[in-house]
C-alpha cells in the first residue's frame, strides 16, 4: 500500500507513521516529493488489510492507497488456469456453456415438472427453482420450503436434470445441500458471512450471485470466504446491479464477464432474467452474455408466467425459451463453444 | 394499483386482464383514453402485492403502477402517533435525542471500558460495540464473539450505560439478545429475512440499519418483517447509501430523516461515522442530523483510533466527541429538544 | 396521469384538485377507494407534462403518477417502422451493422491517416476522431479544433470513409457540420438544450450519446429536442452510465439496446470503448453489443495507444481491432445481419 | 502517481515504462516487492494529468494510481485562507450565511415582485429566478428569456436584493451577466467547458452548481476551468446527486460541505429545494445544511406553488419560508454565525 502524507505534515507525523508500520512488520520506501512525502509499504499480503484503515487515522496522513488485490484464492495470480467443476455428467467452466432454467419459485408438482421438461427439451442441463424465497415484503409468497425441495428431487428423477436451488440462511443450508447439486447463495446474501463460511464446508459447487450493490472486488472477497473455508467450487453469477436507471429492474453489468476472466479462474454465469426484469429483453441479453464470454446462463422460465407467484414478468414461456436456446447455440459456436447437451 | 395497457392492446387482451383481476377478487374502474385503456384496481391492501407483477406478464399490458404503500404496520397511516420505547431509564423516540457511542468492535477490556467512560462523560446514554463483526474480507478481524459480549456487560455494570450490539445471524441472535438492551441488525443484513423474523420474536428494541443499496420503501418493508412477527420496537438508523461518489465511504442521505417522519411512526437515528467514513466530517454531520430531526445518533469513538482493529479512520477521539456533544446539545435546543442525560 | 390523494385528504382538497384539472382542460375519472381517493386524468399528450408537478404541490395530494410516455416523435407508437438514414453510400438503421472507428482525438496528420486506413482495412465505414474535446481538467489536451477537422477531411478524401466528429458548443456546431457526415453530441452535452435545438436545424444525422447519468426517458427526450426542431435523423449511442462500480470506467448498459428497440424507431449504436474504459474488455463487449441487437458500434483505435493524448487505455491497436471485426461479422451473421462493407 | 506493474510483467516491460516516464521528464522511485514492481513517479503537478492514462496502456502495467489532487487554483493547499467575495453590500464566504430565495422561473411581473418582497421580508439578501430554463422536455416552459431578466432588474430596483440568475449557453452568457450580480451555471452545464471558460472571463461571482453525477473532484476541476480563465470568484452549490433512491428527486449530499471545507477555499452553498424536490423536506434540510457549515442557501419560494410553471412541488410558500428562516438563524447562531441581514 501507499501512504500519502498531507502537504503540510510535520516530520514528527511522518516518523510516527514509519514507527507504526515498523511495529506491524512492514518494510517501507520513502519518497520525498516537492509537495509531500509518500511512503511505499511492502509486506505480506494477508496482513496488509489489517492496518490499512487504521493508519489513515494517524495525524498528518492524507490517504492510504491499497495496491495489491485483497483476494488470494480466487485470484488468477495464484492459479492461472480456469477452474473446472464436474456436476454429475455436466462440466462447468470448460468449453460447454451450461444453461440452468426453471421457475423463480417451485409452486406445485405440475408446474415444476412442466418447467423441467421444457428446460430439458430446449437443451438446458440444470433445473432452477426456489424452495426458500427471500422476498422484499413479508406479505409475498415465501416458498414451499422442504416440500419444494422434494418436488425438485422428483423433477430430477424424471428428467435427469441437475438441480440448483437457494439456501437463504445457515438454518436451511444443510437440507438444501441434501437435495441440490449446486447450492445457490442469492444476491441479498452475498455478504452473509456466516452462510458463506458454512457453504465453504460443503463439498458441492456453490453459485454465488453478485449482490445488487457489490463491487467486483467485494464479490471476489465473498468467494474468498467460501474458498478459505475449504470449498474451491465457486461459480460466480452476474444478475444486475442497482443504479439510477429504473426502466429495467437492475442494470445488467455484462462487462464484468471479460473483466472477471482476467481477475479470477472461477467460472462466470449470467442471469438475464434478474439482470433485466423483463422477459422481452431476456433473449437479447442471453445472446449478449454468451457473446461476452459467459460460461453459463441462469434463465427463468414458467409454463404460465402471468400465473407465477413470483417474477412472472421476467419469465420466458417454454416457446420463447426454445427460440432463445437456438440463438445462443449459434453464438456459442462463433466463440468455438457449444451449449450444454446440444452436441448429444 | 393501476394497469396501463399498450396503445395497441386488443379488446380481448383488456378482457383477459379484467377476468384475471376479478378472479383475484379485485374491483376495477376502466378509463378508455384517446390513446390507451387504463384500469384502476381497488382492493385489499395485503393482497395487492401478490398479483402485481404477474399481471404485468399478461399480453397487452404495458405497465403496472402500484399506488398504495406496501408497508402497513410501519406506516403512519395506521398509527399516526410517534412510537416511543423505554430502554431501562432511557426513552427513545420522544423529546430527548439519544446518543449511542463506542468503538466499532470490542477489542479488549481496557479499550471498551475507556470508551464507555468517555461516552458517558460527554452525555451519551448508550454504549455501542460489536462482538460479532461482518467484515468484507475473511482476513480481517472478525470480533471477540461471546467474550466481547461479556466485556460489554462489564462496561454496562460499571457505567450504567445501556448496550447496543449487533447480531449477525440467526445462530447468534439469542446470545446477543441476552446481553444487549438494543439488538442491532446491520446494513448488510437488512434483507436477511430469517434474521428479521427471528428478531420479531424478541421483546427488545431492534435497531435496523439501512442497507447500503436499500430504498426507503425496502427499509420500511424490512421493518415490517420484524413488526409482523410481533415486535413493534423498531428503531431505524440511516448510515449512508452507496453511490458513485467515492470521496466519502458512503453518501449520507439525511433527507431520509424528514421523509421518514412523514411516512412512519418509528424513531429514526443517524450514524455519521459510517455515513461519511471520515472522522473529520463526523461532527458536522452529527450536527446536521440533529438539525434534520434525528431522534438519536450512533457515533464511533475509540480511545486511540489509529490502533483500532476496524473503522479507525471514522472514529472520534474522546476529546473530539466531547466537543461534538456540546454542539449537538445546542442544535437540539433550537428544535426544542435535549440530548440524552444532558438535563440531569 | 394519476393523482393519488392523501389517505386523510379532505373533500375540499379533492375538489380543489378537480377544479384545477378542469381549468387546465382535462377530463377526470374519480375512484374512491377504501383508504383514499384516486383521480385518473385524461387529456392531450403534449399538455400533460405541464401541470403534472404543480398539481403535486396542491394540499392533500400524495403523489402524481405519469402514465404516458413524454416523448412523441421519438416513440415507436407514432412511427412503428425503423428509421433508416443514408450517409453517402452507407445505410444506418437497416440490416447492416455499421462500425465507426478511429482515435479519441485527432492528434496529427500521420496519426489520423494511419488510423483511418486501419479502420477501413478491417471493414469500418466511418472514421471517428475528435477535433473539439471536452476534457474534465483544463490542463488536459483540448483538441486541434479546425486544424483537426481539416485532417479528418483529408482522411476522408484518401480513404472514402464517412466522418463522425463532435460539436461541443453552439459556437462550433456550424463548422463541425461543414466537415462531418454525422455530427456527434457527446455524453456531457446530452442535456445541452441549446446545442440540441441548433442540431435540430441541420440536415445531417446527429449521433446523440447517452449522458452518463441519463435515464432512457431523458435520453429520448433529448432526441425529442432535436426532432421537434426539425431533424429526424437521430442515432442513439449507448456509452455507459456512472454507477458505484469503479472497476470499469462506466457501467455499459447493454440492456438498453433491446429496450430502445421497443420504445423507439431510431437506430441504436454502442460504444464499448467508453462503456468499459479498458481495451482488454472492448472486443468482448463489442461482440455482446452486436448480439444484443446494436445497429452499429463506435470503437476507439489508435496506432499507438500508449502515446495517445487522450483515452489511450481504452483504444485498440489496429491488430486487435481487426480480430474484433472478424468476430462481430460472425455474430452479426447469427442475427441475419452483415457488418458494414463486409459484403463487398 | 504510482504505476503498479502486473505480477508477471517482464523486465523489458518495466524498462519500457521507465523509459517513457523519463521521456516525459519525470523522476521515479522503484520498489521491487515480493509479488510485483511498483514505480513511484515524481514530477510537476500540471504535467501529471497528461500521461497518466496513456501509461496505463503500456504492456505489463496493471494500474496507475494518481496521488496528487488535480485541481490547483481551487485547492486549499495553494490558498489556505477562505475566499470571500463582495456582491454589492453583501459578503459571501465570511461569517454571514447568505440566503438566495425566489421562484424557479420568472413567470410574470406580479409573481417575481411578490416573491422578491417575501424573500426580503424574511431576511434573504439575494433574489433567484430563472429567465433561461434548461428543461428535460422540449414541451415544458422554457423561460421568458430577456423579458425575464428585465423583470429581475425591476425587482432589484424595488427591493434592493442582489440578483442571481442562470446562463445556459455561451450565447446568453453576456446578456445574463449584464443583469445578474451572480451568474449561475446550472447542474447540467457543470461540464459545459465552453461556458465555464467564458464565465472565467467575467468579473462577477459565478455560482457553479454541482452536476447530478459529478464527483467532488470533477466539480472542483470545473471550478478550475473558471479560475484558470481568470475569474477566482466561484461559489460552489450542492444541489443533490442522482442515486438509486427515487423517494426524493435527488440525494442531497450534505457531507460534501465539511469535505469541501477541507479541500477548497471557495464558499459552499446548498440548495435543499433541488436537493430533495419536496417542499415538505426543505426546512429540515435547510437547517441541516447550515448546521453542516454551509456559507449560504438557495431556496425556491413561490407565491402560489401549485400554479408554478416549473418546480412547484419543491417551492415553499412565503409563510413556510419565513418559518424556515427563523430556524436557520438560530442554527447559524449555534455555529457563531448570523444569517444575511438578520443583524440589521
Amino acid at each position: 500500500m501507499i501512504v500519502v502524507m498531507n502537504h503540510n505534515a510535520s516530520k514528527e507525523q511522518v516518523q510516527s507513521v514509519l514507527k507504526r508500520l515498523d511495529k506491524e512488520g512492514f518494510q517501507v520506501h520513502i519518497s520525498e516529493g516537492e509537495s509531500r512525502t509518500i511512503i511505499g509499504v511492502i509486506g505480506q499480503n494477508t496482513k496488509e488489510i489489517l492496518p490499512k484503515l487504521a493508519i489513515q487515522a494517524l495525524p498528518g496522513v492524507e490517504k492510504v492507497v491499497p495496491i495489491l488485490q485483497p483476494f488470494k484464492l480466487a485470484g488468477r495470480e495464484m492459479k492461472p488456469d480456469d477452474s473446472v467443476f464436474q456436476v454429475g455428467n455436466i462440466v462447468i467452466g470448460a468449453n460447454d456453456v451450461q444453461v440452468a432454467a426453471g421457475p423463480c419459485a417451485v409452486e406445485s408438482r405440475e408446474q415444476i415438472l412442466e418447467a423441467a421438461w421444457a428446460a430439458k427439451q430446449s437443451g438446458a442441463n440444470i433445473l432452477r427453482g426456489g424452495a426458500y424465497k427471500p422476498r422484499t415484503s413479508p406479505y409475498s409468497f415465501q416458498g414451499l420450503e422442504e416440500e419444494g425441495l422434494k418436488l425438485l428431487a422428483e423433477a430430477k428423477e424424471e428428467t435427469g436434470l441437475a438441480i440448483i436451488t437457494e439456501a437463504t440462511d445457515t438454518s436451511n443450508l444443510k437440507i438444501v445441500a441434501e437435495y441440490a447439486d449446486i447450492v445457490q447463495i442469492g444476491a441479498r446474501n452475498m455478504q452473509n458471512f456466516h452462510l458463506l463460511k458454512e457453504a465453504g464446508k460443503l463439498n458441492k459447487p456453490i453459485m454465488l450471485k453478485r449482490g445488487g450493490n457489490a463491487t467486483i472486488e467485494e464479490w471476489l472477497l465473498a468467494a474468498e470466504y467460501i474458498m478459505s473455508s475449504g470449498n474451491n467450487q465457486v461459480i460466480l453469477c452476474e444478475r444486475g446491479i442497482r443504479t439510477f436507471e429504473v426502466a429495467t429492474r437492475n442494470t445488467f453489468d455484462l462487462s464484468c464477464i471479460p473483466l472477471l476472466k482476467h481477475l479470477t479462474h472461477l467460472p462466470v454465469f449470467a442471469d438475464p432474467s434478474h439482470g433485466t426484469g423483463n422477459w422481452k429483453l431476456v433473449p437479447a441479453m442471453a445472446r449478449a452474455a454468451v457473446a461476452a464470454g459467459a460460461d453459463g446462463l441462469m434463465v427463468e422460465i414458467h409454463p404460465c408466467p402471468s400465473e407465477a407467484l413470483s417474477d412472472g414478468p421476467q419469465s420466458l414461456t417454454p416457446e420463447n425459451f426454445s427460440i432463445m436456446m437456438e440463438d445462443i447455440k449459434k453464438i456459442a459456436n462463433v466463440l468455438g463453444r457449444s451449449v450444454g447437451n446440444s452436441s448429444d
